[in-house]
């Protein structure tokens, strides 16, 4: 049995419990941006490309003729902070219609993981996406991504899904590629000829990797947009999860941000031996209520050991600040 | 390690040697109906959409106003027979546009299986294929398809790709619902209102039971068309591999058609029972030249036993006949 198999059964009795679904299907004023089927958001995504091209068409002169409206799509997972912001207002400013989704993925989150406890805000949640420039919010119950429960074609994420995130969250990103599949097939159905630009943060490093490859791979006809990770001015890189930690483990954490500067400065001055990254290991595990679980230098197309030939060098960082686990991520060249 | 990755390593090798490719690109005439590359396939498809779309608009009146061209395709191992004519037909029925592929998928092929020795007669494929109906024949090299060698990213199977002809060729289905799935994509990419409808034979119950959950689970926009299977007068099932059976293995091979044939009789009268089904299984392991994988009564929904809640019922087969695997299949009720 793969990974996948084993988190459908588990799945599969959440999404047929369908408590969460209640929950957020009732707290949530009924909003004119909120769309809950696919039905509906391919009628809505059609219909709103159809008529900004008409915009620019209007406004086109012979000198500067109309170009293409496309589709901004920034998917999330609620519990939006300002690192989303800065995605969602860059797909603003590159597109004439902006799609957000807000889907806690039951298939992304292993059996210990926080699927349960992983903070449920919507009516927050639309107010800093429509701020931000969304003009629609796809928040669908879990029954309607799968309505036949946990779905038995899955996308398999290989020997790169199995490293680092992989190895500690078996099938969380066969979970999360299934549902970026499922979202980028619903939305190029209702493309025609537009163009669909879908935009990831660099934090979540490894899930960037691989859509990158999904993409590639599957042949899908969407541009995905890296965005930089967004920091806190003490360097704090902005998570969803950095609400379960207390002001004590939030001074703590800070540690992971400041160690990879360090060795993006290292870096600059000559090459990171291990004993540097031992000792750059050693630094995080010796703070107070933190946890390391990786730290490692990796060539991000691969998320092996850097070569001669590796165009980037990535340094990877994973560790429990308490019980919450935080990753963080920098390019060092 | 899960088995696309075990194949992913022997089709790499495969893929980098290259010598299918070069064998296929050499033999052929050119002609106006082969496309080699997905790039050149998109463009043909895109003009041949308008094209029939804009006959479509010249010939409508008031009464009759005009439908939408839409694409038929058919995807195909080439070996080209009168079932997969059969399916070409359906599809020039059916559709303005018709495209075929023709690509013999190595992911689909485990390590001790025919993919060196699968017949590749595409001068054959391209007249067989034209001559029923097709516009377009798409035949990739391996190299268009794979670019970067075994895809990291691929379509799992789950459960039901691991039963029956799943047990005796791990992978298989994984590695057909990968190329099945980036067909689709590439063919979605460009059909901008135009439907698109896929023909699969019956005949690869499994396979077609398999791509119907795919679409589903995928949100592919793809509609799925199911043919019957074609049989030669004795009853024989058509397949690419009948080319491998001397004629003798062809005589021997007909116990197949005409045991499924006794059980849809048996299943009239009343219910098929297990010792049915095990004289059934001893009338075919007794036949000479013959061994046989499996024979079982499955709902197609699921590939498990019929409950009463079942539709439909099916007899699957799976035999050696000499040292070519044959299946067939036949509808119970």
């Amino acid at each position: 049995m793969n990974n996948s198999s084993k988190l459908s059964t588990r799945s599969t009795a959440k999404i047929l419990s369908g408590t969460h679904n209640e929950r957020t299907a009732h707290t949530v004023t009924d909003s004119p941006y909120i769309v809950r089927t696919i039905d509906e958001l391919q009628k809505r995504v059609r219909k709103a490309l159809k008529k900004t091209q008409q915009e620019l068409n209007a406004q086109a002169t012979e000198e500067s003729p109309a170009g293409q409206s496309s589709l901004g799509f920034v998917p999330t997972m609620g519990a939006l902070h300002d690192g989303h912001a800065t995605l969602i207002r860059r797909a603003r400013e590159q597109n004439e219609v902006v799609l957000v989704s807000v889907f806690v993925n039951p298939l992304q989150f292993g059996p210990n993981e926080d699927f349960d406890r992983y903070p449920r805000q919507l009516e927050n949640d639309v107010a800093l996406a429509t701020e931000a420039g969304a003009d629609i919010v796809f928040a669908p119950a879990v029954e309607e991504m799968y309505p036949a429960g946990a779905p038995l074609i899955t996308v398999s994420s290989g020997k790169l899904g199995t490293m680092f995130e992989g190895k500690t969250r078996p099938g969380h990103f066969d979970g999360a590629l299934t549902v970026v599949n499922k979202f980028f097939n619903i939305l190029t159905a209702v493309r025609g000829k537009h163009s669909i630009y879908a935009y990831f943060g660099q934090k979540d490093a490894q899930q960037l990797s691989l859509v990158q490859r999904m993409v590639h791979d599957f042949n899908h006809s969407v541009i995905i947009k890296p965005v930089s990770i967004v920091r806190e001015d003490n360097g704090l890189a902005l998570s969803s999860r950095n609400q379960y930690l207390s002001s004590e483990e939030r001074e703590n954490a800070l540690v992971l941000s400041r160690t990879l500067a360090l060795l993006r400065e290292k870096e600059i001055t000559g090459r990171i031996s291990e004993s540097d990254l031992d000792m750059a290991r050693e630094k995080i595990n010796s703070t107070p209520g933190i946890r390391l679980d990786y730290l490692e230098v990796v060539d991000p197309m691969t998320f092996e050991t850097p070569t001669e030939n590796s165009q980037q060098v990535l340094a990877l960082v994973a560790a429990y600040v308490g019980e919450t686990r935080l990753i963080d991520n920098m390019e060092l060249h």
